[in-house]
């Protein structure tokens, strides 16, 4: 019998790892600012810059279809692009959509997540440009968002040891309702909401970008420390953070300090700041449009990323948040 | 027995219909110079004007796996959208990536996808910028082009009665070869591999663009009758097509006019252009890069569109061309 080789699957490497070995592929240009791994690239257009982003949800991936109205779910494809944009203080101008659905899908369902995304976009400042539909077995939507950046966008390196780490918002809660809408697809609630309709940052990104007070930021999208870790690789530093300090939603507080460490699908802002801005803080507080809270430090790389309790003993706690490879990952 | 109410579904009302009802819902705005219903969407942005599009290529709809390799579907993915690019006279700038796959899907057919892009784009002058990557049942593709707009960008709209039609190279290949691909997923030759890769059409579009030479142009996408019909809905006119001048691709041929008149998958251009500017096509036509034949004219929309034998008899062919939700439609 002959030997069969054995076959890499996506289940076996995961997204980033994929990620990881495509990137020698892609060449740097004069006018691509930022390739890809930053949350946008930044591109030059004439004498402007730009941020571009794309983002997909797909059913049975990142939602079932009785967890959430077609509205709710545009809305939601948009505003994880918009999350994003807000990572970079970006604005969104133009947003393109392509969108596969089984030729069983309820045409008023397909006019529903396409409301969905006009109107946020219409809520942002955006317009929705173009688009495509086509036949999929498995629903999906597609968002590419096209934003203006600001004239230092936000990236993912820059962060120093010795700065200062802020979250906007709270975490916790979107991980909560997913789970319960796992268990009960007409569960109820803050939390549930919460996943449906991810929080726009838009102000609070724009804010940090024009003042200049981040070093880096990163969008929370596959939770806190997997996405500090992102932060932290592309900065070349290591991280503290102290639980205590980690504004975590009431709700999800019950459930422990795993949800708001690694449940993902928070879409609020994680930031550094260094020490002599810090002073800045309190002063920008109020035009953020939300909770700004200190949640730890940068270090020196050789720390990585570590949660330290309130007497500053580390935990034990693994680098995990989502991966839509990870081998046994479910929605 | 309560009565179930009838839901429409897509496949009852089809693409068109559902872009045709939606519509409505997307404002106009003072950097949209075009919206959505051209092949691409033209935004100002500063001084200057770009070109904005994006499509899918959907497994079992768009390919089967075993028809192509990977990196033949990343390339096709590529070039079905730098065509819309073509038919504005653009040239692709940005591209993004957004991808859907099943975790058992080979590692290196995604790098292999990826690759396949990245190279079209490379020999088109784009850079590939960002993309995402999420787990799917049903494997897509997803392709977003931003372009460089012409100075006067190519649009449906324009034509006038007594402009001639041209189209670039010869229809009818693409669509013999999916038919033998269905039949056999090993099928080879000239039309197989026509279907597999479109031809890319950039140059002539830029210099159809730049010249001024035609009032108005679309890409051959869904099957030539179904875009004249989208462009003579959009500049308002009819259209006379004499059948023995369309150029059939010879392998086609063996199969009557159906293939080149309805085929799709062609991704030829298809432009109007007014009797004062013929002259001027002689000229052109060694760098057109293709041929360039002339099909037929514009005529008032009363005419519709039809189709003439040599001795000028209208054909009966029904306007049909490739809807992905068609009743009835299968790849």
């Amino acid at each position: 019998m002959p030997r069969r080789r054995r076959r890499t699957s996506l289940s076996d490497t995961g997204e980033l790892d994929f990620l990881r070995r495509l990137l020698p592929y892609f060449r740097p240009g004069a006018a691509v600012i930022v390739g890809p791994g930053d949350d946008c690239a930044v591109v030059a257009v004439g004498n402007r810059r730009w941020l571009l982003t794309t983002d997909s949800l797909v059913d049975d991936v990142h939602f079932r279809r009785d967890w959430m109205t077609a509205r709710q779910l545009g809305r939601k494809a948009y505003l994880v692009n918009a999350s994003d944009i807000a990572a970079m203080g970006g604005r969104p101008r133009f947003c393109l959509v392509s969108a596969g659905a089984p030729p069983s899908y309820r045409f008023s369902a397909l006019m529903g997540i396409h409301r969905g995304i006009e109107a946020a976009a219409r809520e942002t400042g955006a317009h929705v440009v173009g688009g495509n539909l086509s036949r999929s077995r498995t629903l999906f939507v597609s968002v590419t968002l096209i934003g203006e950046a600001p004239r230092r966008p936000l990236l993912r390196r820059g962060a120093r040891p010795g700065d200062a780490l802020f979250v906007t918002g709270q975490l916790g809660a979107a991980a909560l309702g997913l789970r319960r809408l796992r268990r009960d697809a007409h569960a109820r609630g803050y939390a549930v909401s919460r996943f449906r309709e991810p929080p726009c940052r838009l102000a609070a990104g724009a804010v940090l970008a024009r003042t200049g007070i981040a070093s880096a930021a990163i969008d929370i999208s596959d939770g806190l420390l997997r996405d500090l870790g992102h932060l932290c690789a592309a900065s070349g530093v290591g991280a503290r953070i102290d639980l205590a300090r980690v504004p975590c939603a009431p709700e999800a507080r019950r459930h422990g300090a795993a949800l708001a460490l690694h449940g993902g699908e928070d879409y609020e802002l994680l930031c550094a700041v260094p020490p002599h801005r810090l002073s800045m803080v309190e002063r920008l507080r109020s035009r953020l449009g939300c909770d700004f809270t200190q949640i730890g430090h940068v270090m020196p790389s050789r720390f990585h990323v570590r949660v330290v309790d309130s007497a500053g003993r580390p935990l034990r706690t693994a680098m995990a948040g989502f991966d839509h490879f990870a081998p046994g990952r479910r929605t």
